[in-house]
């Protein structure tokens, strides 16, 4: 592809969204750079759930093969309550669903998603600089500056900054800061040993919850377990310890608390996100991914949404070639209010996730009777098409989604 | 009737419950006096609704077509958010609801039933004393003695202590307290002018509720607000004043901040219940009505679960005609898990729509998807038929109801 041929695009950042970005760019035809910060690329954590949101968009870019190679496919998402250990609702991964969104439900280990990733930015020859921290992008007209750390300075016509929750660059264009939850959560892997079964499966507890799943072609199980610190709520400054984790749990049934104890201690993610933000950057520098858009997870969406992103910068790259001002115009039109209702129904989820009292009894009542067919809650998020969103007018898919909400 | 002939017994209240046992104990034979604390027959209040369970029962009793004749039959019970107005969800009150429960749903003002019951007593020639304290009650084997205020004891071979709320007698049977809400309700009544129609509509807000419907066959609008009082959450002595209230429904709708105005604002109804007692009383003393059992106003059940007593006692008190130990025995045996449920679950609905929040979300989508038809929350309030209730074996029904339940 020659469409970017001659346009040198600088990524800031790694992980799922640059190298996701790096890919398409440098299929485009550009040359791409990306740095990352640590010393060695890689991916911390355990599975990561991707819907057909993120899967359509991975066969398109031909990696889909490899990343359920390399997964599972689950058979159902299922909800139960992490007290009583009912099965609260159902939601059926197989024929139909597919069908339905196009493309299966995947779920994998996050090392071995992001190796995928890697592997094939190192086959496009995209060029991989780790160590390499960024201190400062200046955009002065015809091209944008990025001085790295020690005084480097690297030149290109375009800057996407994938840099994550912790974004500087965002530090520096939106000046905002990240938003505590005050959940917090721990992770763990298992070989599997049969136990489990075939599905995802959430348990949601009163402020807290547990997912367990099998990775790995179901030789591994991976668990997370998220629950509301009460050290934060006092305001303390150190919050989500061992301590708390051990005492999360104690009103849940013996199999939550069985599963629990086989988590890593040694590590925890106290969880963050922050407002959506209309200011994605401007001119020859945008944020994208995390970075443009952080997420609490309960929709386990973070990965898929940046996968979006590149799914977009491809098409505006290519509809504008080398007018990354238009490009990045083009892109954040289309996919602030996406992703700024994906961060806002994140928190709303997992405000239902983690209810008590009566809201529990509300929440446990709507979803056991739901009708496992009904796709109503599933459509807005699996549901959106290339073709809805890229439209030539970005403004009648928004006319869609809305008109689509309204008739609800 | 002679079923009781020669049975005397006294009755402690004259408020719904008193007088619905005094018509039925009457009309089975009892020379039956009725002992009123006030100092005239009455009540004070506004509109109440009266569901099938109550008005099949005033059938049986001959009165539903007088309490029709000076009441309403509404159209539909509407549940609308009082925030947005947005109709919450609806049942119809017609045909099919009154086919389905064998009975119409009616309301009517207090002052109108209780002088629909008190006129039927009156006619029963029951014997009505108003302005009587009284003091004591001893079961002294063959007969029990009321001691009033000032000395006078009336001898009889059964009380049932229908003194309500704040029932004496329960104090020395149970000696539990009123649990208070920290709800307090406001009421009023307004010409009605053709602006509201058919209807009951109840708002639902966060911590706080309005209701308005049609009586005295439309000719006068009722209203009954009702909000937590933030002096009750400071742990204050007085609550639920009138600046309170102005200040409850801020947050509501035009319509029914408007509406709201129109309250009479010189008397309060602090809201109050008491937990459920398995010690209905013993001999031939029994609580009955609101002394056994009183509720929060949330499933409008007071007078119907008041009635659903007196409908059982007029079976019980026939089937053992004398033995009154054996006669309140089976009375509290059937009543007693009724009732209890009738009390819990009203705490619960009034939890529910005062939910504020992602509750309130939850809430909302619950009664917006709610099929029209589904009559799941509604049978086991209004579907219950004498035959089920009154067995041979009282137990029975217990473990029909049981199955019902777990059949959900």
């Amino acid at each position: 592809m020659t469409t970017l041929r001659n346009q040198r695009v600088t990524i800031i950042g790694g992980g799922m969204g640059g190298l996701a970005s790096a890919l398409v760019l440098r299929r485009l035809g550009a040359d791409v750079t990306l740095f990352e910060h640590a010393p060695a690329f890689g991916e911390v954590g355990a599975g990561i759930q991707l819907g057909p949101n993120a899967t359509r968009i991975l066969r398109e870019w031909g990696l889909l093969d490899e990343v359920i190679a390399r997964g599972f496919r689950p058979e159902n998402l299922v909800l139960k309550d992490a007290i009583t250990g009912q099965v609260l609702t159902r939601q059926s991964l197989g024929d139909d669903f597919v069908e339905r969104y196009g493309a299966p439900y995947v779920v994998i280990h996050r090392s071995d998603l992001h190796a995928i990733l890697l592997e094939a930015a190192e086959r496009e020859q995209v060029e991989l600089v780790v160590d390499s921290h960024v201190e400062r992008i200046d955009d002065v007209g015809p091209e944008a500056v990025v001085t790295l750390a020690g005084g480097a300075q690297h030149r290109s016509d375009a800057v996407l900054a994938a840099d994550g929750l912790a974004s500087l660059t965002r530090d520096s264009i939106v000046g905002d800061a990240p938003v505590a939850s005050g959940y917090v959560a721990y992770r763990g892997t298992l070989p599997e040993t049969g136990g489990h079964g075939a599905d995802v499966v959430a348990w949601l507890g009163p402020h807290c919850h547990f997912v367990q799943y099998p990775i790995r072609r179901g030789e591994m199980l991976n668990m997370v377990a998220v629950f509301r610190s009460p050290a934060f709520l006092r305001g303390e400054e150190e919050w989500g310890g061992v301590e708390e984790l051990d005492a999360a749990y104690t009103e849940c049934s013996a199999e939550v608390q069985e599963a629990v104890r086989h988590l890593w201690r040694d590590r925890r993610w106290p969880m963050y996100d922050r407002e959506p933000t209309e200011n994605w950057g401007a001119g020859r520098v945008s944020l994208i991914g995390d970075a443009a858009h952080p997420m609490l997870q309960y929709l386990a969406q973070g990965a898929c949404q940046a996968f979006e992103d590149a799914d977009a910068l491809d098409v505006f790259a290519a509809r504008t070639p080398g007018d990354w001002p238009a490009t990045f115009e083009a892109l954040a039109a289309v996919r602030r209010p996406r992703t700024a209702r994906v961060q806002r129904t994140a928190r709303v989820w997992g405000d239902i996730w983690h209810v008590d009292g009566v809201a529990r009894v509300l929440r446990n009542e709507l979803l056991h009777q739901r009708d496992l067919t009904d796709y109503r809650y599933l459509d807005w998020l699996y549901g959106r098409s290339r073709d809805d969103d890229f439209g030539a007018q970005a403004s009648g898919s928004e006319t869609a989604s809305r008109e689509q909400e309204a008739a609800r």
